[in-house]
């Protein structure tokens, strides 16, 4: 998938972020008193192309799949947890569960691929790609033409979102190992040294980070991607489930839907997308900044600074759902607050 | 008003900090990935004792007033703009407003004495003390019997709030020239250079921030405040909603209710309730790190980390009102996430 190939995406407008802070200043605040929260409604204007918009439905996308490199001991948990969970997310006892219903968010679950399918259950749905992806330590995790479906298949539901009213698109994840495949990704995608972007995912101790940081070296060197083929990195090194959120992001782009990422994997995955698309960076919006150090580096590298740093490192959209309510709160600023002249307050002197 | 003349103030239990996080660490995600959100459970269970508090009602409590030390040119905004806004307010077309919705607060708005009465206005409380504080820079802006009514105001606020079933306070203000208040108190409370904790406050140009920090440093000069006596620091160099707010802080810890502090000039009076009864610093939550130099200052003294750092400096609470879906979210996990065992979901291996 190259560039050419994606659906036209529209460049967000800048014109209507001017317009959104021309409203903001005119509410009965001091200008920019309310800090990031005005960035946040100007930066959504831009994307909407109007001055004040309203955002339908919201839903959090979690997509999950296992990974091959698990096999290398890289994670603290078992490779079937991923499974678990996904059952989990389908019965309503995750995080993710407890915090997209309080943002208000609908929860779309589907399996890329994990080891054993979930098969038939409600809640979940089967967008599998095969059982997991092969060990990227031996060899690519995924063909060109998996990881090509993958994103196909993100991109059809993003767009079959919108197509339902979703107008704000949150984007999490599950899969055992997956940080090795991000951090695979994020140092090929940057260029910067794997060491830098490798940190201890759910909970490995010294040793665990620096056997897991051999394994993603090894990888690289036995895989030889190429950096300026992102299709090829990803192919390479990634998961289903980052395939899967970058062809959401793309579909949430192509219909000019911003896009709250969550952490680590959901970023790596839209930064894989704008490698592929530049102007889809102009629909992210970065919801926290984890305490993976890989996350830095994928929110530096697309030009990003999130909204909140509650060293979370959990993954699912649990990030993601807990910034929506910031959205609400900047849109209604803009819709519901006076201004100094309805208001009949005295503007600043100076 | 000395500690001994404040009611009894509970420690916050850490035996129900460490209950809540166990409570925590059965649950299907990896221990401490909710980072701060976890430790904001736990401080919330340590606050009320027991492992898995519920909040009821959330109350926002704005108190405005006047301050003398506005007529030496401190604010960018004129002194109406106080009244202006205590009127903005009642009519609901503030930030405060719009984000107190949004959280699910009730707004609680009071005159503490501003220059010009607001009387009978539907939705603002009379607890005035007087047509605005006396000029700082000339003398004492209250004398300590005002000083200990206006706490005594706050206090009881707290009482009725809680008597009404309100287990969580946002704490906001509004008084055009308070951060020049606040600056010269936290000054002198932590003993800390004027320079050091004075700020532009809602927009002031450099030249005006050099006028105002001589303002302080001669209204701290010109009063002498004695720093071991918080009372006295208060009367002389403060406002009549900081006092109702310091009141308002020890009201509610000593109904074991946990406050929810807005930006520098709520901190601040949170600051002198804790100079007086250090023992309410348990109840203190710091919801964000606003602009103001100062408050950075007065959260280091408190021993708080806040939630939220989106570069606010509005003030009015509307801070606590963004931080408060993040203790809904906090408690929602406690009562609402399966266990590992309750979901058949394995625990790390390592």
């Amino acid at each position: 998938m190259k560039p050419q190939q994606v659906a036209p995406i529209r460049r967000a407008r800048a014109d209507m972020a001017e317009a959104a802070q021309h409203l903001l200043d005119q509410k009965t605040k001091p200008r920019g008193s309310l800090g990031r929260l005005e960035a946040l409604a100007c930066r959504i204007a831009a994307v909407r192309g109007e001055p004040a918009p309203r955002l339908g439905a919201k839903a959090i996308v979690v997509l999950a799949a296992d990974h091959g490199v698990a096999a290398e001991g890289v994670s603290a948990y078992p490779q079937e947890v991923t499974r678990q969970m996904l059952l989990n997310f389908a019965a309503g006892g995750a995080a993710i569960n407890v915090l997209a219903r309080r943002a208000g968010a609908r929860l779309v679950v589907a399996d890329m691929g994990v080891r054993e399918p979930v098969s038939q259950t409600p809640g979940v749905r089967d967008l599998r790609l095969g059982p997991g992806t092969a060990n990227l330590r031996r060899g690519p995790a995924m063909s060109p033409d998996v990881a090509r479906a993958g994103m196909t298949a993100g991109r059809s539901l993003a767009a079959e979102l919108a197509d339902g009213g979703v107008e704000l698109i949150g984007i999490g994840e599950m899969g055992i190992a997956n940080t090795t495949a991000s951090s695979a990704l994020t140092a090929v995608l940057t260029g910067l040294a794997p060491e830098t972007v490798t940190g201890a995912g759910t909970g490995l101790a010294v040793a665990g980070r620096a056997h897991k940081l051999r394994v993603i070296c090894e990888g690289i060197e036995r895989n030889q991607p190429d950096p300026a083929d992102p299709l090829d990195v990803l192919a390479k090194l990634g998961g289903f489930e980052i395939a899967g959120l970058a062809g959401v992001v793309l579909g949430a782009a192509e219909r000019g839907i911003p896009v709250m990422m969550d952490g680590f994997i959901s970023s790596t995955a839209a930064l894989v997308a704008c490698c592929m698309a530049p102007l889809a960076s102009d629909y992210l919006l970065a919801a926290h900044r984890s305490t993976e150090p890989g996350h830095t580096a994928v929110l530096e590298a697309l030009g990003l600074d999130p909204l909140l740093s509650l060293e979370l490192r959990l993954g699912e959209g649990t990030g993601a759902a807990l910034a929506m309510p910031l959205v609400d709160a900047a849109l209604g600023v803009i819709h519901e607050m006076a201004t100094f002249s309805s208001a009949g307050v005295s503007d600043a002197t100076v």
